[in-house]
């Protein structure tokens, strides 16, 4: 018997989203286990060797070697998909050389999410957009990103309740976790006792991935949503999960129960059994003081889905102004994961061979 | 010679913030060294004994005895102004009681805050409040309140922009530090790893007591100023010093320069010469990074006045929403500091018996 | 079909162990589910209410309610094994109640430790030592203890290797977790940016628990092992799991392969089978900077013995000075979970009735 | 007037050492402020845009420049002294050129420690070898070494009690902190809820400078000390000050009392008045949780040395085992401090031009 599942790739495979990446692929039912690829300083080493994710390694890609190959090298060894953990500004021409090769890439950097025959997808929120965007051309992969770590978890919570409530605007406040700057990152002199309030670029991305991700698709193109996102993010001393702080002014005043009602009964990916989707989505807590980044940095069901749901708690609700916090695990659902979720709705939608021919 | 210095003493002398008022008092040029006060638990022991601060006690103060004293025998011991770090709850009847008795009391707790005849001042930004409040009545002793840790950074920072952006809703989000909930305080196992995003009440107050504050005063009582604050409130781990996001959506369009000039050329208490206030008041930070709980908490000169400056940094202006962060040390100028500030305005608005007779 | 497991109790269910312990239990192959008891602070809520834990709470127990038992009430219910969590001082006199009653008691708490008649048991260490106490009176149940949670560490690492030395001296200096001190337990302004050198009365039980388990029996006695345990044991900032640095003066030279060898060949309980034994109970790293609290706290297999593997690296041998650090979890291995191996080796040894009649 | 101080630079002086020794030097009675020297990075910028440290820059030096200086051209500027944070590896030959162009250099560096004509020096632990080493030769500079951070604090503990307890072994366990890798440093993400037991080539260094320090000059060279030290290093969370557990077998058995008297009698450098000298080197803590990094790192008397004495505490005496705890501050009694005292000491030796001709 034959592995069916469709031969993929991780790039950057050495870093902390590559580590995720190879987590979540290691033992994945459509996509079989992954060549690791990293730069020349992990390059012959096995992941175990450059492992640094508080979790241990998994067992099937412990010994795996770190292997340096060239775009042109991965699409000829029949590679069909990618998931790209590469940095921003590296990752661009790399990912477009690959879709150019016919390999499909998933990425996780930023470089193509304005793209505008590029889908910057959240699937909970904007599966349409893979649609609009389309089949790639003959002989070329699709190419799909995961918005930035702050705005995944963002929009996945925002989208529930925007058309009731039609904000006027929405504030933001984050409290973003260690890992979100990777490894080595963050020194621990500049976050022991602190607070740092600033992340190169990170509000900017907010505000402009909120916006296209709660826009209308419009073929290749996207109509941003109009509301202003107004963003404020720091790092704090947490190792993972960014914890968000949301302030809408509405103009709409539904009850506070209609509120929740409509986050419980968030489910649109529900039919389609993607394995890395978190059911719900949206885990609303009850207690006083959740959600907190070492509590609810792994919720999510099924197993697979793990770190995947965004929760949600502390909503007061003294119209116009609805306040709640969230927490996402920025590695999870607002990078690896969220790519391989995406990568998972794109087999959904026939966008890549299918699994069983 | 006599000490012409006006005797003193200090209330839950063996707390977190008793112990900045005796760091605070031990050698001031206006006050007596303070009798120490403090509950059965801690009656007898020496100052050094209970000392919990991270910097070591003072050394006039070093050896004097914690004593458990009542208000009657307080007043008895012929002492004109008590400095109350009393819990709350715990603080108001004997706060009243001894006022009743002829002494001045300056108090952290939240106890009266709202009550009419007292003063809630923050002399920067209200000092004719205690005018309003007006003289205690014959055999009384004054009654004064500094307000929550995080207000007092808020209407500091403020106070000296509101007029010219005339501001339609503030938004705070606050990263507060350990020390805001004294002492034994936030276990190590709720917030090591992790932020808590509730602190009990204190969101009702930062926008209660900003409203008071930055109201206008008429007679015995104050009209609220209009403005909704709109307030989020989580721990973090860092030790002192509370880190506040501040987004102000404005009516009006102000130039960027404009704003800056109102808080650097913001000095109300400047002919004073108060011992304790700080010259500027807001220290403004152009560093892209700043301001941090690490490195801004002790702002403020002179020596005297240090962790009472409140520090303002990464100031973005794009109109209607002005946003910026700010520093204030949650235990001095949100705390003991800020109680020492009164009781100097309030000697030198001649409404304590003069220093020099 | 009826459910032959044994029938448990947790006392102390509302506290750090005891919650280890439920975790441990909500689905044991040889015991039931437990009845979960706590004081009276905590009686008639939840498991899931009064959770501290960051891990979430067993499914199977999370709804179970905390229920206020005396001892009588607790036989009278027909319970057969009572795993103890109770602080010590409020233990003693419980267990031996209950043990008079016919219930077998398996404790964490300090207060029997030293009982001529009672068992201070390692499985992998001291096995002997069970049958060395003997079958209880009839009527009577049993009464089982586990270590101080940094002796249970170190135990397991010098139990293979102590004959092939023969010591002259043992030095071990900690760095303990917080969880070691419960909840509260420290608060986190004594902690953070921080390291307190003194843990009441620890150093002593390191000390004698060590030499009590690796000297002989001798009927209901034991011999203490001579060889001086010199402890010097410290709290520091890490949620869970003991570090500490080994230093071994001793008289004999084997070779580094032979101390190796003899770790890797320890399994002592490998034929019983025990659901909670991991195997290997000594896990040997090879990298540089390992053992390490963040990563190597879970170390152990199967799933179920999570925890309760005890890990060793940077090994130096420069005769006469060994020189390890090792790992164990506080709150499994040195807590709960060394209490639950204790009741499987005592049903292994028909101590207990058996599990299938 | 002219200023009489010894013009002086300082080698490094954008990382952390180098800033500790502006800090020092800013306003010293004997060196002149020093021109900061620093690589192509930093060169070009003020001291204060390159300042790491949580305290505010020294007044005197934020707005000086760095400068990329060789050695040559630092010769030629007619600088005396230098003052050299150079990373190990990359100091050693220019430290060398130094000297041999007539600037005597005081290193914190590791390259020339056992160089047999350098004095590796404690002034209050082998003032003499200074001497020992004797007078450079005609138009040759003076290069003396402070040694390892650790090793720094042992030997000043272990001075004054060797002779009467005559060791048979020292066991030194470290809880060292962030700063002692300088910055960028340790990763956060290494460190965050974790220890790490490994300093690469730490424990060798503690072993060999403790052995040169405490053992007997010859001419220039030294005789070692003959009694083992065995460390164990370990990184912790905390910020400054490094804490070491220290165990002495001892072969003699004076009291208790004497132990300590010989701590407290301690003050070798009293009669010379060094400006940096902590007076008493060992401050003798006798609270039973003493010393903690957080509350002893800045102890030191008077004001100037501040940072340079080293606390001891929990001292337990149970023969033939002698222990305690002691804490110094990494940066300045281990680094900085003690090369600014190194120099002093040589200045009072007149091994450098006096400062008044």
């Amino acid at each position: 018997m034959s592995d069916e599942r469709l031969s993929t790739a991780i790039l950057g495979a050495s870093g902390y989203i590559g580590q995720h990446f190879a987590r979540l692929l290691a033992d994945h039912p459509w996509f079989a286990p992954p060549t690791l690829v990293a730069g020349e300083r992990s390059g012959g080493k096995t992941l175990a060797e450059v492992w640094q994710l508080a979790e241990a390694p998994p067992i099937e890609l412990a010994a795996a070697p770190l292997r340096t190959l060239t775009a042109a090298a991965i699409a000829r060894q029949g590679i069909r998909v990618v998931f790209s953990a590469l940095p921003s500004g590296l990752a661009g021409p790399v990912e477009s050389e690959l879709t150019r090769r016919g390999v499909s890439v998933f990425s996780n950097a930023a470089d193509h999410r304005r793209d505008p025959g590029v889908a910057l997808l959240v699937p909970e929120v904007n599966a349409a957009r893979l649609g609009g965007v389309g089949r790639p051309r003959p002989g070329h992969g699709l190419l799909v990103t995961n918005p930035n770590c702050s705005a995944a978890g963002l929009v996945v919570a925002l989208a529930p309740i925007v058309r009731s409530l039609r904000p006027r605007s929405v504030h933001v406040t984050t409290y973003q976790a260690l890992s979100g700057a990777g490894f080595p990152g963050v020194p621990s002199l500049s976050i022991t006792d602190n607070v740092v309030p600033f992340i190169r670029d990170e509000e900017e991305k907010v505000e402009r991935e909120t916006a296209l991700l709660l826009g209308r698709g419009r073929g290749s193109r996207v109509l941003p949503w109009k509301v202003p996102t107004v963003a404020q993010c720091a790092r704090v001393a947490t190792r993972d999960g960014h914890l968000e702080a949301v302030t809408i002014e509405a103009e709409r005043r539904p009850s506070l129960d209609e509120i929740l009602a409509a986050w419980r009964g968030f489910d649109p990916l529900g039919p389609r059994q993607l394995p890395t989707a978190p059911t719900p989505p949206v885990v609303l807590r009850g207690e006083p003081d959740r959600p907190q980044p070492l509590r609810d940095r792994w919720a999510g069901e099924p197993e697979r889905a793990r770190g995947m749901a965004v929760s949600v708690g502390r909503v007061r609700w003294s119209p116009p102004f609805l306040r709640f916090f969230l927490l996402a695990h920025n590695a999870v659902r607002g990078g690896a994961g969220g790519s391989v979720l995406n990568a998972e709705l794109a087999v959904d939608e026939q966008l890549l061979p299918t699994r069983t021919p």
